[in-house]
């Protein structure tokens, strides 16, 4: 089987080219795939299918082989592969994902933008990180998220478990960002993942990480940098909808027996 | 340029083949390439050069891009990429590499075997694990082993952390085992890799776990079941020399612009 490895701020992913959704992608397959030890290795797979609604469908699994419906710097890595095999030109394009059509837009080389969908802020609760307790921002960005913008530096909370969070308002859990403000519509974040645990980044958790910052500072509009520890990643703030600009690159192809 | 990923018992490896020696394999590509989440991800390269003493030499890099003797998983692995590729015929040869000639056995499929010389039994020692202080065997196989035969399942020690060692005796670390007989001249063990950490699978610390377990029985030859987290092992113990048993296998090929 043809496949190829890539990532966006060290979000990795094997992705599958498949456009006439022949192969049997079973969970068992994607767990061997992404193991990093005896596979591939990857935080997920990303198999290419034509599509219905656009011309290439998204199929997404996590690395446990469980399907999911978006995920930000999987559809950057995508679209990259798309347009570094001829697949799609360069410019802007929309893609079929479970979460509906995403309009992506990339040159032959560089960054690419995933247009995210709208953010939906729903209210503050708060987050036992370690011996502290912090107040966040419950953001849905395709999932949810509890952004706490806090004053110290992100390194210093221990995300090594999963945070105490409000479980009547979370009951299948949550994504929480610690965010700190270092310069003008600049912040740094770090994350920890529901199921998962820390992670190098995460691009909805980005999103939601932009919209906490820009609340705070009284804004809702505009460039946001938020640096996490894959990268740098720009978001994009408009009235309409969010946006995930940032680096995705395809680092390797090959054949595997997997 | 042209790469494999292969492993042996979890012990993963990128082969990068290389018969005119023409690839400046600089540590810098070396970390790139193993990195997990923006390279292929290993535990080391191999890199495949045709050899003086032997026709083919082991070029082996440990994740960090330094320069490493040897490493018997690393040597099992060579050796099933260099048949698979009819770069030498199944049946036994001998390698080269940094620690000398090394000669391995393999069929056209299945395990491999590989010679990793004598085993120097050096004394005894304590490791403080946990809050736990446990006797164990100084065995060398090419580098320094703790190997501590214990009572308790293996699973009971705290080997997150580094055990307390003998700083004497030790002075450059060493890498502690944890084994205990789970029948007949077979044991499960669990290793702290000094400078790493937990792993799947190492295969010096393998054959120190065989002769400390046979010294324990008391007894010093034939053949010994080592069951890691990665898989299972034999090792074989004669009079002159230790020998590694198990399987080692290539799961994808390609290239990469690493």
């Amino acid at each position: 089987m043809r496949f190829a490895k890539g990532h966006g701020t060290e979000n990795d992913f094997v992705i599958v080219p498949d456009p006439e959704g022949r192969i049997d992608l079973t969970p068992r397959r994607v767990a061997a795939l992404c193991n990093r030890y005896t596979g591939i290795g990857a935080d997920g797979v990303l198999r290419v299918v034509r599509g219905e609604d656009a011309e290439w469908f998204m199929d997404y699994r996590n690395a446990d082989g469980s399907v999911a419906e978006m995920c930000g710097n999987g559809l950057r890595v995508f679209a990259r592969y798309l347009v570094d095999h001829g697949l799609a030109a360069p410019g802007r394009f929309d893609v079929a994902t479970r979460a509906g059509l995403r309009t992506v837009e990339l040159g032959a080389t560089g960054h690419v933008t995933a247009d995210m969908g709208p953010a939906q802020v729903l209210g503050i609760s708060t987050a036992g990180i370690g011996d502290r307790r912090v107040p966040g921002l419950h953001v849905a960005t395709g999932n949810p998220h509890l952004a706490c913008v806090v004053e110290s530096p992100v390194e210093a909370f221990d995300l090594s478990r999963a945070p105490d969070v409000d479980a009547v308002r979370f009951p299948e859990g949550v994504n929480v960002e610690v965010i700190r403000m270092v310069g003008r519509r600049s912040v740094e974040m770090r994350v920890h993942e529901r199921g998962v645990g820390t992670t190098s980044s995460c691009g909805t958790g980005v999103v939601a990480s932009a919209v906490a910052a820009a609340q705070t500072e009284g804004e809702n509009r505009g460039e946001w940098e938020v640096r996490v520890p894959g990268g740098s990643l720009t978001v994009i703030l408009t009235a309409e909808s969010t946006y995930l600009r940032g680096p995705a690159v395809i680092i390797a192809e090959g054949e595997t027996c997997l």
